[in-house]
């Protein structure tokens, strides 16, 4: 178990890009509609935090998804993130292209998910990680399994065990802590 | 109780059509109202792939429900559900009609719901199955009570349980743990 | 605490009129604001079903609230309650018209809430009940407090324990068990 | 633990002002957005009336959010609340000024929030409170940590430690425990 953390600090360590699911990881999975045909998402404060102190840190942080809603772009466009790809058939695919792109190596690379459809590209990542309330297989085999649950800050912390495994943490946490602040 | 699951195993092995309830099942019950009247309702991700395998596994797929929403229509659509029978007053006369229409018996049939308007059809079908938080005497009468409540991934739990009663899991699996694939 | 309990049952027992709060007991407490200023709430379809078998049952069902939403008005009508006051400053004076109304004495009246502004016209009432997640002063003082909480199911259990303790739970149920149909 | 109770206590009973964050404090954190990039946000009852009881108390109530949303205006007209100040980059700044304009001391201000963000202001009020499902470095920073989480009841449970401690909760409750009452 201690063995199991120790591999999965090692490998978030040599992370450049983390990529995120929507339904299940950046939300609890509910997918609301309206009677007038408007889709509805529940986004999570805490997990925004974590995805701009990633990107601060200079990780590059992608969305990936098979379902594609509007709602999602204005939150993508809210938290300053241009890796978005939305109603992605094959995911596996989209993230070596976005690699190529990129010029990042798999083990460089991360994928969160919550269901079986992104097994494949988090099995194909150096880095994987799934929601306390995910999948019982994708938790079985993600790298990390989160204690909160998707929407509830998963993703936070996520981005948190990132950061310190790669000593970037105490920077990210300084102007908020009192230290290092002039 | 281990001699209740495998009665519950050995009659969701025959099933070639399963139907569910909406509110509480397809949802967690809550029946969001704007003060303009329009309705929302809150479906959940890990469900929707749970029918997609159950139909792709070559069994049908039907919503039978009491209440009428549009927003029911376009998740259904979502789908690829065809049987969708809303704003039914006998759901067990329902039933009967299609079963009829596909030519197949009650033992063929299951139905998941979560109230005691569900109970009469749940009981003249071959298999039924309720969600954690449904009513206690639904959970007491159904073949198969979840560990999650309606729409936190129960249907889910219930689409694998039948494939897996029929030997079909591994092979809906297959694609995403990474056997079977070219 | 069974003597409590006991006491709960007899004064349940005289019930004609049952009213119920509706933010925090027939909601989870959640006011949803729109930027548009459109308010939405989120009713549960479990409880639902037990207004109604109450109306069947004979015994009167009214809303009495404080504040005042268009969406409660739409859910009063689909539920077919009539007696609807909402924007109630004084909820005991509205209680005393409405008895008077009814010809009904306190004792034959109960009202289920989940805050402070409610306990006067609990004490007031012959019977009353709160959710799980009420306040802890009004959960003190209520003569039933629910498994359930508020917008989960605790009207409906309310509901229940009203039709029992009164002998008419079972007629209720019957259609739906299999008994005392043709 | 009895002592940083006490102490907690000590520091809420000079308070003339308390300030609150708005997502995953008067929400549960949820950022709900809709298609057509509308914004929904989940306030809740029993701080509703929290906080109506802390303004009457004479204590002044202020929300220093970083984040900008109509609803939260709808929301502050609804409660009566004059001190609204979103859209706040520096939010220490921002108590900085406001103290000047009431002609306070940092002593007597208070803050509750849930994240990082908030602690700079936190560390600077004579008392701070995080909900049970703030961030973990927040909650350990806080003088209060809640039983309760972020829109489930948080910010209600802080009015009335702060009432109790004043000595002010006995007259705020005394209206609706039915003593005091002409």
């Amino acid at each position: 178990m201690g063995d199991a953390l120790e591999q999965a600090r090692g490998r978030a360590r040599r992370l450049k890009l983390m990529a995120f699911d929507v339904d299940g990881v950046l939300t609890d999975g509910a997918l609301f509609y309206t009677d007038q045909g408007v889709e509805i998402k529940a986004f999570n404060t805490l997990d925004g935090h974590g995805l701009k102190m990633l990107g601060q840190a200079g990780i590059t942080v992608a969305i990936i998804t098979g379902r594609r809603a509007r709602c999602v772009e204005l939150r993508a466009e809210n938290l300053g993130i241009d890796h978005l790809y939305q109603g992605v058939e094959n995911k596996l695919a989209q993230m070596h292209s976005l690699l190529a792109e990129l010029g990042l190596t798999p083990e460089q690379a991360g994928y969160m998910g919550d269901d079986l459809p992104d097994l494949p590209l988090m099995l194909a990542c150096g880095f994987s990680a799934a929601p306390n309330d995910g999948h019982p297989l994708v938790r079985a085999r993600a790298w990390l399994t989160c204690e909160r649950g998707g929407g509830r800050g998963a993703v936070r912390e996520v981005c948190e065990f990132i950061l310190e495994t790669q000593e970037r943490l105490a920077a990210a946490l300084a102007p908020y802590l009192g230290t290092g602040e002039p």
